[in-house]
């Protein structure tokens, strides 16, 4: 079969270039006479490869030196957990701002290590919009303010231009589905994280930036795999690390880098939802469900008048080639995620099905 | 270059059909348009790899249906937490024989769970030995009695017919870098964990097979992701798995399994290892570093008279395309890892390079 269109939340599409050059190095990287999984990680190729991903994506960000970047395991959700375990240690409290699915297990998960405070929440509309913050409202005692930046099951961001003003306490993000996707200026953050399978690579690697006076909190009781530092100290080889997602990782940025990076993608991105956000707002059949000052770049959910309707797109949809557009069973309807991999073409073509879907069922 | 032969500790290498069917499906997963990268983890055909990698394991090792078979992340590192965490709560005291540079990681990090006590060390001779012992030095107490069954630093196992009588203390083992290398009877283990990157498949991914009975023990303050409840209920798929290194370990065990399973890879590990341990038997310059009956079956260490000779042999191997032969620090010397994938010929091989070695530098 051909390559598909694939609008899957995560993992999700790769540049397939970036898989073209994987298939090609699979059998012998380079001239090693070996893969890339078969690499001692403490051997001179496989420390090329690590140190070029984390100097790409420091290159990519614009992260300052005075920030740490981590290649770790267990996706966003051990950061649920690393995050308090290594910040919440002064006055053991810290904000979170919930705007969705994550950044409720986020905060329910740091209950177990401290006072967790709703600072504001759009639970009551189901994540339909980013509630409207201001610096009054965060306590400046909170050892630090918790946003998720994009909303993968609700198709809201926190615009670059929003972030919540939290004035010195630091602000976490997590930012594991639009990170890289536009620019937002690392240096308003104390910590980044985001698990990989959306913008940065394959599953079973975790990027975490954190600035470096932050880390060396965590108490000596705590799992020393879950204690910054020790990563941080041994450049993220204190254990065998996922070398093979680090490496494909690292030809995304490669890929990104030739693109033109993140202003060049945010382009790509911002023209890619403008044309279905645009069909959307115009579309008398097919409706898009967030407010419109909130949208995402990256999960665009959409639903039509009937489930049946719905069912009827999904399936037809398939057969064409643009798959995995059913929406989380929260929202319903269908989700076109379509994150930096996604090509223009990709957006264009469902839009046209779309419009001639439409078409073929206005009458109902 | 053409492939070496690559005696990494690991990760280290892989069956070469493996590496060639990933390559071939990188772009194109059978049809489905997409590579297994790209795969929602919730999808079909993702469920379907991940329950084969399960089926597979479970034949290949003979893993009762009492027993959970999981696929983490975080490495044989993050189990050295998550055993006391999930295991060492009822009495809080744990057992551990020393025999090499992990059993003390995991010991060493285990005391932050509980007490630990040391049933017996090989430290006094640089863990040369597995050291004798016998039931009455368990302690029928114990919430459970750890074990490492192959010591890829200093290259000694305990061997299947060897393994400590506990009674009825759960057994736990660190299998990380001799599981499937020769049968095991699992039912003499409450726990088994491994690493991949010997045996399995790419680093990024740990199994962990669990009796079902000793799991749900978890203290609901330890976070989420580090009980094992949470990931046994889900199969899983609690969270993002490293879902491309467990496709990668399926094809590993369809390679196995080809081959004849445990049984036929265990004939050709004790023959690679024949080789190997009967020239160095014989050798008036090369010389094993391990008691005979304790010897590993996957790694090999040896050592020549000089540190200059070391660093010649290791000089010219390389040269010739045997690769990674560089012993541990604390070793010194030479050493030979001979997992799974690594060919009887290779060993073969490495083995007349030695004599002609031996043949040019006995002079000296």
């Amino acid at each position: 079969m051909a390559r598909v269109y694939n609008f899957s939340a995560g993992p999700s599409m790769l540049p397939e270039p970036v898989l073209r050059k994987a298939a090609e190095e699979m059998v012998d990287y380079r001239g090693t006479g070996m893969s890339v999984m078969e690499m001692s990680h403490r051997s001179k190729e496989y420390e090329d490869i690590i140190q070029t991903a984390e100097k790409l994506l420091r290159e990519l960000m614009g992260i300052p030196d005075s920030y740490y970047v981590l290649f770790l395991q267990g996706g966003a959700h051990l950061q649920f957990d690393m995050v308090p375990l290594n910040l919440m240690t002064k006055n053991k409290k810290a904000d979170f701002l919930i705007t969705g699915h994550w950044a409720k297990k986020a905060a329910s998960e740091a209950k177990k290590f401290g006072a967790v405070r709703i600072v504001a929440s759009s639970e009551d509309k189901t994540f339909t919009y980013i509630p409207k913050v201001t610096k009054n409202m965060f306590d400046p005692q909170a050892d630090y303010a918790h946003i998720t930046t994009n909303n993968t099951i609700y198709g809201t961001r926190i615009l670059p231009a929003n972030l919540p003003d939290v004035g010195s306490v630091p602000l976490v993000a997590d930012m594991s589905s639009n990170i890289l996707s536009e620019h937002y200026d690392v240096s308003k953050f104390a910590c980044i994280y985001a698990g990989a399978q959306k913008n940065i690579g394959p599953a079973g690697v975790t990027v975490v930036i954190i600035r470096k006076d932050l880390v060396g909190q965590c108490p000596a009781s705590a799992p020393t795999m879950l204690d910054y530092k020790i990563h941080a100290d041994n450049a993220s080889l204190y254990n065998t690390p996922p070398c093979y997602a680090i490496y494909i990782s690292k030809l995304v940025f490669e890929w990104l880098k030739d693109l033109g990076g993140v202003p060049a993608i945010q382009k790509i991105n911002e023209e890619k939802a403008r044309i279905l956000y645009n069909y959307l707002d115009n579309s008398a059949l097919f409706k898009g469900t967030v407010v419109k000052e909130d949208r995402s770049l990256m999960n665009i959910p959409f639903i039509l008048p009937s489930e049946e309707l719905n069912d009827k797109f999904i399936k037809e949809a398939k057969k064409l080639g643009f798959v995995q557009l059913k929406g989380h069973r929260t929202v319903g309807g269908m989700r076109a995620s379509i994150y930096n991999a996604m090509p223009v073409d990709g957006v264009k073509k469902l839009v046209e099905f779309m419009k001639k879907f439409e078409m073929e069922n206005k009458q109902q």
